[in-house]
């Protein structure tokens, strides 16, 4: 007996500090940022297709915002998937909203399948990792909503992070505590004490379980639902209600749902997972030279060390300098170290007026 | 009774080390790069227009690559100067031939004036005492080819030097010799013994002289003038004559002319003259911002020192890093400390495989 996913692909992302490579009009998931020839937004589909042993992936949901639909058709033809539906966002407005609307649309295809709820811009090097996890969390998630735990290999303050409680079955535990994003020092406490995992923001469920949830957040649940039954169909296209998704609470389905339910799981795994919100972490995930540069598009480094370059329809020549990214496109320059990588967001808003 | 003065202005420069805004098509001379509006060619034509006390320059002769004439005549336009002729190589030659055709053809249009034979990428910031030397020079360059000796305030390698000999008369002086390039501690002696100028490469003279002087290098004159000769003449244009043009030995006119002849003289001067060879010479002479930043076009820099930044057509955004020069064309970004500006060259010749 096989178990039925529907994944629902999650592409809202804004990716701002990763300007000038991702931008409002094609944001990060529509780069090639792995490495890879691939977007984000394709190795996401092609990581959520076919049969995984115990459990077959069916035609995914794609919850998008508007103005990116065809280059989601795109993306998804370069991935040969055929979506389920595109469910049409007019502006964004979190996880909480998206991942009702998509157990929701789950209900209309098959009441009977889970849902595999994951955002449309994440790393995950090892795939078939990937699906083994699902595979051994897929019999819990009737019962529960399963969260994904990465296993930290270093202190990192940029992810939230769970403490597992109890064991529930074979590598599945109960959820002892959410805890926000920590300081290096408190990162490090976790670190040494194990028992904590970054929380990946990919969620396995059944629909059913999911909206009997939102008990505590009806009202994000309940507008959410309200957009989607006044939305208009076409085709494929699930295009939501302008006037009623704006009303819809901005919330993060962690905040909404899975901090206030009893009906949390988390499972741990080790998949080669990495959230590549800045610069810096794409060098940490790229291959390199002997000099430790991270070499991508039309760039070249001579006598330089560290440092992650990437010309986009532009060439990039640097020389002499380490531990710089240096980023072009057609439409703008950055230059900074890489462990300020945090503040590009801030330069592309400085950007703006010149 | 004013000195008749014929402007020879060169625009053969290559300006590699300025890439990738200087590039084949649109050389350095056809950028402005001395932080105002005007190119360094427009400014040249404005520096010797019309009449200065004793003397009066006549409209130019232009001498410059076939393929720039479009660039040349919307330049020209911009300082509002009509040529005399425009000289149109096939290929650079060096300054000696075009100064041997500069002569012959000032001889063509008044035997009795005297040619100053200069580059069009040169910055010279203080106009009217440049035009102050000429006038002083002016008297002693029937008999002598008097070249412009740009006072030192620094133990510059990059230059060629002049040892001044006697004093022919105010502010004007025989030559001892002449200096290649020296390196650093050499500059600093000869910057401390005092009676040596930079070479600036721009000589006033009387044509019959120079033409007589080449007695050393007839070859070069001669065959300069076969171009000529045989050269294809359209409206103002003078087209040299291919083949003939590509038998001239390729030489500086300092070496053809100048060290050899004993009737060079040097006119020392502080005129606020600069070379802009390189980056790093652009941001010696740029206004800067509190944090020695040289920010040019679109451009903008934040936490960051001593950078020259300049987006020609794209955004350049830089933060948290120093002594660097960031300069991005639509084509190419180059990033490299300033004190390696030299090896621009370098990264644009390595850029060519990318």
């Amino acid at each position: 007996m096989t178990i039925r996913i529907i994944p629902a692909i999650m592409s809202g992302g804004a990716g701002t500090r990763l300007w000038p490579v991702s931008t409002e009009a094609r944001p990060k998931q529509f780069h090639a940022l792995s490495g890879g020839e691939a977007s984000l937004f394709t190795e996401t589909a092609l990581r959520v297709k076919g049969a995984a042993g115990a459990v077959t992936f069916a035609d995914p949901l794609i919850l998008c915002n508007a103005r990116h639909t065809a280059l989601v058709r795109a993306h998804l033809a370069e991935a040969g998937v055929q979506p389920a539906a595109l469910v049409l966002e007019p502006q964004p407005r979190n996880t909480a909203a998206v991942g009702a609307i998509a157990a929701a649309l789950a209900q209309e295809i098959d009441a009977d399948a889970l849902v595999l709820l994951l955002p449309a811009d994440h790393v995950i090097a090892d795939a078939a990792g990937f699906r083994a996890v699902i595979e051994r969390a897929a019999p819990f998630a009737r019962e529960r909503i399963v969260t994904f735990g990465i296993t930290p290999d270093r202190p990192a303050t940029g992810y939230g992070y769970i403490k597992r409680g109890e064991r529930l079955g074979d590598g599945v535990f109960a959820i002892e505590s959410f805890r926000e994003k920590p300081n290096a020092e408190t990162a490090s406490a976790y670190l040494a004490g194990g028992g904590y995992s970054w929380n990946a923001g990919i969620f396995l469920f059944h629909p059913a379980t999911l909206l009997a949830e939102f008990s505590a957040s009806a009202d994000v649940r309940d507008k959410a639902l309200a957009a989607l039954k006044a939305a208009e169909r076409v085709g494929d296209e699930v295009r939501l209600d302008a006037a009623q998704f704006a009303q819809v609470p901005s919330q993060p389905l962690d905040i909404a749902v899975m901090e206030k339910t009893a009906r949390a799981a988390v499972a741990p795994c080790e998949i080669g997972w990495a959230d590549l919100g800045a610069w810096d972490e794409i060098w940490r995930v790229s291959p390199r030279d002997a000099g430790g540069n991270a070499v991508q598009g039309q760039a070249m480094a001579l006598d330089a060390s560290g440092n992650l370059l990437r010309g986009d329809g532009i060439k990039v020549c640097v020389a002499g300098v380490s531990d710089l990214v240096v980023i072009a496109t057609p439409e703008a320059v950055v230059v900074i170290p890489r462990e300020r990588a945090q503040d590009v967001k801030l330069l592309r808003e400085l950007a703006a007026k010149l």
